[in-house]
């Protein structure tokens, strides 16, 4: 099965596990499957199963909980993320965001329980692989909440003094260094040496995201462009100017392939991190018109 | 060392894990604090840890996990529920609400947090028995998320049909429920017989409810009071009356004494529920004026 069609058919089963039968309400149902699907990349439940592959995946229907219970994660974040009270975003993914389809009560209650979906999708594995499980749900706690995970990177944005590299490994570094220590421990590996690996591509796509967020449009992005200019959030083009966050960009994922521990799949997963690069690299090269003065 | 001592204790322990040391965002640090302390009766741990002890309490350790890692959930849940876009709670526990103290955005994610923080405190516990621990965080899943927890029981207000019975199980049967059988896991007993223990008792509390909302002000409550009326939400008292609401809490809370299933503290388990019953039941006596014509 190729992975994307793995990665979306575990997606799919575990929000039919949260949507169950017979008297539930609708409306919450309705939402967790629109809050996931259409999916954006995918990218983070990717690198996890990349990683997993690459260190053998002996069980397999671990990395697919794994891989959805990361996703369901990144999903509820955007969801989140959207409110009024955050972001206040309208579109997302090119549709309209959860709160303006379903109703901004709806919105928290979808996240939630797409939070706790997440770990109940784990811990439905335990059976497996105890001792992996237990890991793994513990790492993504870390990567999720407090003190170091997206809660607490959305956190800093309420300080008036920021930790940067605090707020930027917390922020967008978490779910990827989530994605390759998951991706490790669902196939029997140490968590730690996967570290590295996970924080470069996190900043990678940070800084990306700095780029796309600062030079393109909202039909581009599928959601509302200039959000860092406007919230006054740190963004590394404001610091470095385009072609100085271009450098880095290639710098970090550089760093990234260097750090990938020794493992059977070692090649591939180099490949896919060079993949990401050319995906993210040209980003500044088809723009027209950038926002920023840089 | 008494019990409430024993479970304050484990709140503050998980509390402190969250709150981590060293760059962590210090006001979403000092929130999660300031949504679980000082605490209301922290009658869902005291269940849990009953049951747990009456079933022998061979592992002190899960049982404290348990024990805070449910009223982490119900903490949240009262986070969010007072949110603008739902209760707009203003007080809670006769403190500021944590939107109101904090901002909206740490509100958002003191909830998330606190739900994220509750499965990692459990997760940490896995080495000391992983199956029971696997078990209680799919109760304590089920119990908050969809399609039966917390979180389906407060999606039903979003719907113009409700399904009353699976409305009231999930809003507020659902953490009970959690409590008996995480309380019985702990303890390496079954979950399934201890259903009807935390369905009764979640049935009676919410009888209980129903009265103080409809027949307390604001000052006793602690909370805005009249919310079910003001928001059109089905309640015990509109639908049977005061004496009606009265003879039910006490039919229900017979069928919980009847419902305990045998072990060695069944005794002081009935004692539990008939203290609970007298701190419920004379709620209408020391009314003055009840706001509901009934």
């Amino acid at each position: 099965m190729a992975m994307t069609t793995r990665i979306e058919a575990a997606i799919s089963r575990a929000i039919s596990i949260g949507q169950g039968r017979g008297a539930v309400p609708p409306r919450l149902s309705s939402a967790l499957r629109y809050a996931t699907e259409p999916g954006g990349a995918r990218i983070r439940p990717t690198i996890l199963m990349s990683v997993a592959m690459a260190c053998g995946d002996d069980r397999p229907m671990l990395s697919d909980a794994a891989a959805s219970a990361l996703e369901l994660i990144h999903c509820a974040s955007l969801v989140h993320d959207d409110l009024p009270c955050f972001d206040d975003a309208d579109i997302r993914r090119g549709k309209p965001s959860v709160h303006r389809a379903y109703s901004e009560p709806l919105a928290v209650l979808t996240g939630d329980s797409l939070i706790v979906l997440a770990f109940e999708i784990l811990a439905r594995q335990s059976g497996h692989a105890p001792d992996r499980v237990a890991q793994m749900i513990i790492t993504l706690a870390q990567r999720t909440g407090m003190p170091g995970g997206i809660c607490a990177g959305q956190g800093w944005e309420s300080e008036c003094d920021i930790d940067l590299s605090a707020y930027h490994q917390a922020k967008t570094g978490a779910l990827f260094i989530a994605a390759t220590q998951m991706g490790a421990l669902a196939a029997g590996q140490e968590a730690e040496p996967w570290f590295e690996l996970g924080a470069r591509i996190g900043e990678a796509f940070q800084v990306a995201d700095d780029l796309r967020d600062a030079l393109y449009d909202a039909d581009t992005l599928g959601k509302p462009a200039g959000q860092d200019d406007l919230n006054g959030r740190p963004n590394a083009v404001t610091l470095l100017g385009v072609q100085g966050a271009m450098s880095r960009l290639k710098d970090i994922l550089g760093g990234a392939i260097a750090s990938i521990p020794s493992c059977p799949g070692e090649a591939q997963l180099a490949a896919m991190v060079n993949m990401y690069a050319e995906k993210l690299t040209p980003v500044a090269t088809q723009v027209s018109t950038p926002r920023h003065r840089v």
